[in-house]
């Protein structure tokens, strides 16, 4: 006996896409749903179809953007020192300290064999094309995981041969951490002790 | 310096109004929307947004159904027992038994005198109505919580003037569960409502 209507199973079978989130979880998102004022379901629905829809990449450091290019690439930064961090994330969590006065490049994503994301796979070929400009200073700034240290370690070589500096944030991390959820003080210290690699 | 574009935010707001979810997985949500295929995004909206669209409630059980009467009302069941269930979820867990042939009644709700829930904004109205038939018992399935034994008590008491029987689950040791773990309540209704063997 089918008791559950479809079109709820699969609202329930959408949410259960998200990461994080398993089929039970996204069961009570779903009933959630039927129990509020269509006018909120709907804003809903389109506040997330909006965001994918009219947000784009930056054609400088691929962070998502409604302007092209992005406020912090075309505010008044010092465009000489490049911040690479792995995701749009990132870039939030070091504008939140306000100590950083230079530019990012996002990578959107962590080379890593196991999952089959290659060189290709991530923005580095547009980090390279960045760096015919003028830039005193590359700033590896990928979580301190195996795969960040391996994507740092990887794009710093490639960087060295065009003899520009290249640095990594300061072990003032703890290892195996995320960088989103460190706090201002450390992070901040982290940028302040950055060592050459 | 403003860094996540609006939409991003809007979409994480949206994300954030969700039953147990807080704007640090909220914002992660919006991110992971904005790294999708579109295509996705939009099945995931669309999802959504008819599940809402298209679910109406039984004009009887005032469960949530695609078509009236649901499923389970217009088939072949015993209709002179209503199991009464705070939620269309509850339904779900009692046909996956597979052993009740009897229908349900859904309040939408349990009465809570804290969270200002009164009898007219839970389906009791509805529940009475159907009684003018030909009903035989009323099962109060409500959860053994504080609202639940509230609501079910309230509704027996109008129940019982019209000469119908109401039954309540009985209360008990979980099957599988070990004695030492129960609470003093359950392990005192469970030698209360002892069996003989």
């Amino acid at each position: 006996m089918e008791y559950t209507p479809a079109p709820l199973l699969k609202a329930a079978e959408q949410f259960a896409k998200l990461p994080g989130i398993g089929m039970k979880t996204a069961q009570r998102l779903a009933y959630h749903m039927l129990s509020l004022p269509i006018e909120s379901v709907r804003e809903f629905a389109d506040g997330v179809r909006d965001a994918r829809e009219s947000v784009k990449f930056c054609s400088l450091c691929q962070n998502f953007t409604e302007t092209v290019p992005c406020p912090v690439c075309s505010g008044n930064r010092n465009t000489k020192i490049i911040c690479v961090v792995e995701s749009p994330r990132d870039v939030s969590v070091f504008e939140r300290t306000g100590g950083y006065d230079g530019v990012y490049h996002v990578l959107h994503g962590l080379l890593s064999p196991m999952d089959g994301t290659l060189p290709e796979d991530i923005r580095i070929r547009e980090l390279m094309e960045r760096l015919a400009g003028e830039v005193d200073e590359v700033i590896m700034a990928t979580n301190p995981t195996i795969e960040g240290e391996a994507t740092a370690s990887y794009i710093s070589r490639l960087i060295k041969t065009l003899g520009i500096k290249v640095s990594r944030l300061a072990y003032g991390l703890p290892a195996g951490a995320s960088l989103e959820f460190a706090d201002d003080v450390t992070l901040t210290k982290a940028l302040e002790n950055r060592n050459e690699i």
